[in-house]
């Protein structure tokens, strides 16, 4: 005999196949959703249902929009000579949050991992070459992070561009700027010495 | 401009309304609606849709339920002569998960707490009032949370049943059984001297 009812110990399943949301979180929100009065929970149906309907990848650089191309690709004030490379959606908002930088964006969905049987070609790999390839671009950018997938990733786009004779940079990594040597993490400082530079 | 698409910053909204969901994970939600295919994100928003259409809380405990009264009201094989009174379904479902108990429940949707604006009109007590003096009725146990606002709900209880002549108890606290002293928290360990008892 269960001890909850179908349609609850459903939405319970739902929730927890969510990234980080094990059985007490899932619980906890069917548990809510059955609290909280129904035009707040349809609300929140709705706005998933929005999300799947309205919402794709722009053709330009893959940014998730509900215009294409998107708001980004479509600004005329943003600057189309410089691509920065991220590798999800996140990454961009982040970028876009320090309000510093007025490029563009290419969203690659992934790092090459051959483990986990992920190849550059199923990236977005080929169209940012073809990007970079079309002139007017001066700079690519390269935010991946900075892990092993990361640095795998970058060296195989900096090969792939080559010839386009497009820079291809990528962002500085080592202990967190604005952090302290002594709260940095084992990983974070070893890195930052084995990529030691010379002191300007 | 915005970072993201105005139907995505609403469905971070909208999970960031939910209990225990920060921005940043309502935003690691949202990015994985994006993600899944258009099915299973569909699934989710109909199961929200399905609880709120279907569950309703039973007549007899207030358990959320689908049928109505509950599976566990509606149960030949309970003893109907017990009643354990918990504040949320979700104490209900934990009760039920230990397997040890076979009587009836009763929901109050929460305890009496006056500086939250919460009398005990709010709660479901008159109910459970009535049920009490209806017969048939042997013991009331009450599962109430062990701290101020369940010790002040219980008291309220047991005398508000007093003169059904039904049997009011309330489940042993303390500190956690299976766990250690030196692990047990500070209030646990002083509220647990508090309440001690003759040894048997």
């Amino acid at each position: 005999m269960p001890s909850y009812p179908e349609s609850v110990a459903s939405l319970i399943a739902e929730f927890e196949r969510m990234p980080g949301i094990g059985r007490r979180t899932a619980e906890r929100l069917a548990q809510h959703v059955l609290r909280i009065p129904s035009e707040d929970a349809l609300r929140l149906a709705e706005a998933i249902r929005k999300v799947k309907e309205r919402v794709r990848p722009c053709a330009v650089c893959f940014n998730m929009a509900e215009a294409d191309p998107c708001h980004i690709c479509g600004d005329p004030l943003r600057d189309p000579s410089l691509i920065c490379v991220v590798e999800q959606p996140k990454d961009l908002v982040a970028i876009e949050e320090t309000g510093t930088y007025r490029g563009l964006y290419h969203v690659l969905y992934g790092t090459i991992s051959p483990l986990d049987g992920v190849g550059p070609e199923d990236l977005t790999i080929d169209a940012l070459a073809a990007r970079a390839a079309k002139g007017g671009v001066s700079e690519v950018i390269l935010a991946l992070n900075p892990d092993i997938e990361g640095d795998g990733t970058s060296l195989y786009i900096a090969k792939k561009l080559e010839k386009t004779r497009v820079k291809v940079t990528r962002i500085s990594s080592g202990v967190a700027r604005g952090s302290a040597i002594d709260r940095s993490s084992k990983s974070a400082l070893s890195e930052s010495l084995r990529l030691r530079k010379p002191s300007a």
